[in-house]
């Protein structure tokens, strides 16, 4: 998407036809960094030290990385390391293992000599797939935001409330949750956003505030408090958020404070959608609340925040009383019965068993 | 409550019979200092800096206020200016308001040579009915946690959430939603309270934490997300939480995000009390969300988080892009029909008009 004016992904290959190039989302929402990978190391640290973040481009930047190391040497023992260092860069990142798995695939049964060139054709595909998938998700959410525009029949804007970051910066472009509103806005439809701040890692200030503000998109940030109230009082008209894991039976496990939003635009007859690629649904399970155990943090997300002093400096601070206890649940699940649709690349079906795999029928 | 071991109100008469003492909580969590209130100004400035905060801590300050200004000058003028000084202290504070004309009531038909000690019974009355009306509360509230303590049959602790700061640093003593814990935790029944962070303003971080931490009550800080997860998950067995402005028919007003952890309550049939005070009750409107103007307060709440630097030293980061937008609306209402009972001095009663007229006949 934008970034003043100019179109931006998370990555793509320099022109130098050497290297990748990335934005340094650790730097966001204070300074805008294009970094360069030049090897297979820059992509191993950019993963692990969340340069880049969100699924979908943990795994692109993982197929990158795989083409660097080709680059250099494309020998057996240069594949087995690269694929080996990447594993470990952030080691419960699913989508960090498909895309090994996939270069694995792709480079193994191929001599040293062909394996950089090859890499590069699939670590762009696996790129250009990603963008295709969000973009379908847009085509299909934005017509959600259309419709409700009409039937507002005025040109007020359509207050959307999200939570987390499911933007653009988590994926290559277009994002998931944020596809819908990205597409309607560049459709000249009305939209406002409402942008949880999502404590703890504050994505929503840190990076939906800001990929939305230089798209354009007008949004407002609240607290994480604030959107039941918003709601009461009939200022939102719906919600989008993402997943990151999806049960066969339409429940949504997604960050923190995901299942109060849902509860309220419950109680006050506002649609709750959820913007779920695929690749994201577990077919292996059907009960989130009882089959997913949710990952436990670290305290200092809960105990220090990180920002900007008055003299522009970074810094972090603490804001618990010292030896204070904290816990830190990473994810909650939304049972489906809170879930109005769920929006996949294919088109938007109910969060239920039957109509997940009416979709997708080759999971059946 | 107890700081350490030693035993501490919010607000006392210094031993020199010519000064108060107050905490300056401004500085809390991070450092803990007793401030002397030497004259008026003094006073003036503690309730606008809010060195004192929470409605019944200003109604006792503004008493004593007056008491500081009447041992200076009994005279009819220096009333009329410590009057009017403290009322624009914080405009918008309905005990302040309430103690001025309590003070005046009680010192204007009198000779300027005996106002001074008059003010300081007056003062003194309304410091302790604060702590005796808080002290009920707690009284009554503490059999709710006896009963689930009892009916669980184990001596697990009771893990209880609250919202916001409803402790004693909000009172002269003992809190309103607090006063149930500590009552019970003095007990010997073995209580645990998840303390929600309370964006914005931080009070969970900031006072209720603290108080707790420094009582010696096990509790445990989680953003204001987390709360419905711990609810799905069996982790909460009761919420209880203040109230700014409880309405006739049991609709409560309260910090903003309360009503979400009301919604995750009910969803998940766990009891949700609200610890009202009499004086926070408004006789004169019954539907909270229809009569109930919500204050909007300022952008830097939202868009800036104060803590401690790790060279000990307190700072303040901005936590939102430049040029970012922010809604801050304060407080919401939580509709009576997800209220399990309200907590008041005289004992429990239901979150209806009918009950709570029956508690408080002289209103209905």
């Amino acid at each position: 998407m934008k970034v003043d004016g100019k179109h931006y992904r998370t990555i793509w290959p320099s022109k130098t036809g050497q290297t990748v190039e990335i934005i340094d989302q650790t730097r966001l929402p204070f300074e805008f960094k294009i970094v360069e990978l030049a090897n297979l190391d820059d992509a191993v640290n950019a993963i692990a030290d969340m340069l880049v973040r969100g699924a979908p481009l943990i795994g692109a930047t993982t197929a990158w990385g795989i083409w660097l190391a080709m680059l250099a040497d494309g020998s057996d023992t240069s594949l087995k390391q690269a694929l080996d260092k990447l594993r470990n860069a952030r080691p419960t990142a699913v989508n960090l293992s498909w895309a090994l798995a996939q270069m694995s695939t792709a480079l193994k049964p191929l001599k040293p000599e062909d394996r950089s060139a090859a890499a590069y054709a699939r670590a762009l595909e696996i790129t250009e797939n990603d963008v295709i998938l969000c973009s379908s998700i847009g085509d299909h959410g934005s017509q959600l935001i259309s419709d409700t525009h009409a039937a507002k029949g005025n040109d007020e804007p359509i207050n959307i409330l999200t939570h987390c970051n499911a933007g653009w910066l988590a994926t290559v472009d277009w994002g998931t949750a944020l596809a819908p509103i990205y597409k309607a806005h560049d459709a000249g439809i009305p939209v406002h956003v409402w942008v949880d701040e999502t404590r703890p890692r504050s994505q929503g200030n840190f990076l939906t505030a800001w990929e939305l503000q230089h798209h354009g998109v007008p949004n407002t940030v609240i607290v994480d408090n604030a959107g039941g109230h918003l709601m009461q009082n009939g200022e939102v008209d719906m919600c989008i958020v993402g997943t990151d894991r999806t049960t066969a039976s339409g429940d949504v496990c997604n960050k923190i404070g995901t299942y109060l939003k849902a509860l309220a635009a419950h109680d006050n007859n506002i649609p709750f959608y959820v913007a779920a690629p695929s690749p994201s649904i577990d077919w292996t399970i059907s009960d989130g609340l009882a089959e997913i155990t949710i990952e436990q943090r670290d305290h200092r997300e809960i105990s220090h925040i990180a920002g900007k002093l008055n003299n522009d400096s970074l810094a972090t601070v603490q804001v618990v009383p010292d030896n204070c206890s904290t816990r830190n649940d990473a994810f909650d699940v939304t049972p489906a019965r809170f879930i109005s649709g769920i929006i996949t690349e294919r088109g938007i079906c109910a969060a239920n068993q039957r109509a997940l795999s009416t979709m997708f029928p080759e999971h059946a």
